[in-house]
């Protein structure tokens, strides 16, 4: 089992990526990781340490920056970290790779190669929201801002392969993210997507229409829609966290005097489990390949949950799991 | 000032509605409140109490149901509640209305009479969020789905009259929500708006992109956004809020047992602070005359708040402020 790092991606450099690279090898005994990226920095901090697995170093000598447009950026640097992650993919060297570096140009690198899976039409990226009961998968959360009823009929597929592996339920509900609850509502998109799904070969498993404030009521196990709209959902349910424990750190544990302390702690284990860093990252579902996109902030934790995650989706045969889902769908007209 | 309210709308049904009307005129020594619908239901009401300032009845036989398709609802009821109030307001009888009925068939109700004020081509629904810094406006929030740049255009300049208005913020920052900050993130709507604000007659006041993550730091004043994401971002900061507190009380609040009242009554602080009756409703600006749409399980709290916010909104002549403010636009060629 082989993983390819983005050693370079990030906001922090090779630091937390080579740190969640030699935790990850010690956790898993099949696994070697491939840190991708400048040797003349990763080889002294793998020097220091003395990894419990094996670790190779394939050389990359350029960078994308986190700011940097992705199409362009890849077309300049075509020995970026990214772009060399994809090679090793694309090539069979690897079994998956994992990047903190910049989502779109990780996506762009897909998109580019065009390795997606047998009748996949477009890749998805799928996040796990935490709920009241447990966890519902979100899908797609960036890498296609524009799709068609089509490729959110796919990703109701991809996101139900994959909370049948992560989340172990076997007949997810799936539901679709509108404005509203009742039929009709929305724009063509979600309109003609929502015939789709209910006319469907998916119409057993779909609940219908999600609003906003579902998302963490654990009513479905997948919610699909745009990457539009998942980015802002994402980001924001990361945004209002934040800003909610703020308050609580100041108004409630504020308020209080002999038990401040074990408040804090409290919030500090609600904080641990909800950071983002405890799921490590989100696969791009419909590549041939496992593609583990992390946050930009990660530390060492995140990037050890990535890799394992990553080791795992290939270990239990998600890509083969979704190939045959599809396949299992009639043929259907599109409406370009 | 004469300030229609449906008194049909809402999950609850005339209850709240009369006992908000009650409260407000009560607060409000100018205001006349006219309560639209069923008489046989609202005169007990009325009588019942003993109220502190004038409220009128006007008939309205019909209602138009929470789950009811928009349009279709209002043509086969002309005389619902909701359909009278904008009769009331076109004919210039009142000078606001207020509802927490169907959403939707109150901005279908207003895009049929097409009161639109001059220059505006679409009206939209402001909330205001929570932030660090207090708060933030963001639209359109469930009024036009799927909008065209300059539709958008004008959301920053209606928003920017309502930052003023309401938060007293003389030159409002605009940010424009997205994926990513950088510029030529996003769909094509997006960024044909991008170029719009960025080279046009607001781009002294414009900021940028805005993320997810962004809503609640109060990094600007006002995000434009479309309906559907707008919605999904209200409604899902509803959620995300409900979810937390019931971590909070569970995890934090649970931890304790001395002072346990104490973090109990802090966290009913927090809950009441931000709950959706705080702010009573949305307006729904670029109408001629003052529309506020309220949260179907608006309270009598919610309902108060909302007619007294109508009520202030006509006395500051929000709306001149508005139509000025468009007028002021040069020309914009419009990309259809």
């Amino acid at each position: 089992m082989r993983i390819a790092l983005d050693a370079m991606g990030g906001d922090h450099g090779p630091g937390p990526n080579v740190a969640g690279a030699l935790r990850a090898v010690a956790a898993a005994p099949d696994l070697t990781v491939v840190l991708v990226g400048d040797p003349v920095q990763l080889q002294p901090l793998l020097a220091e340490a003395s990894p419990a697995g094996p670790i190779e170093i394939v050389p990359a000598s350029e960078v994308v920056g986190m700011h940097e447009k992705p199409s362009e950026a890849l077309r300049k640097k075509p020995d970026s970290s990214i772009a060399k992650c994809w090679q090793l993919l694309a090539g069979q060297k690897v079994d998956g790779l994992v990047s903190a570096g910049n989502t779109g140009a990780v996506v762009a690198g897909g998109l580019f190669l065009k390795r997606f899976l047998k009748g996949v039409r477009r890749p998805g990226i799928a996040a796990l929201m935490p709920t009241v009961k447990g966890k519902t998968v979100i899908l797609d959360v960036g890498a296609n801002v524009w799709p068609k009823p089509l490729h959110l009929l796919h990703y109701g597929v991809m996101g139900s392969e994959y909370a049948r592996a992560m989340l172990g339920i076997e007949n997810p509900k799936i539901g679709l993210m509108n404005v509203g609850e009742e039929e009709g509502k929305g724009h063509d998109l979600i309109q003609k997507t929502y015939d789709l799904f209910r006319s469907g070969p998916l119409k057993e498993r779909f609940f219908g229409n999600v609003e906003g404030r579902d998302v963490h009521k654990g009513v479905v196990d997948v919610i699909v829609t745009d990457g539009f709209v998942g980015n802002v959902v994402l980001k924001h349910a990361e945004g209002v966290f934040e800003f909610l424990m703020g308050l609580v750190g100041q108004e409630v544990i504020g308020a209080l005097t002999t038990e401040r302390d074990i408040a804090k702690k409290a919030m500090h284990g609600l904080i641990s489990k909800f950071h983002h860093s405890a799921a490590g990252g989100a696969p791009l579902l419909g590549i041939d390949g496992i593609c583990m996109i992390c946050h930009g902030a990660s530390d060492e934790r995140a990037i050890t949950n990535a890799v394992l995650t990553a080791a795992q989706d290939v270990r239990i045969g998600l890509n083969a799991r979704i190939t045959a889902a599809i396949a299992a769908l009639p043929a259907i007209t599109e409406d370009e």
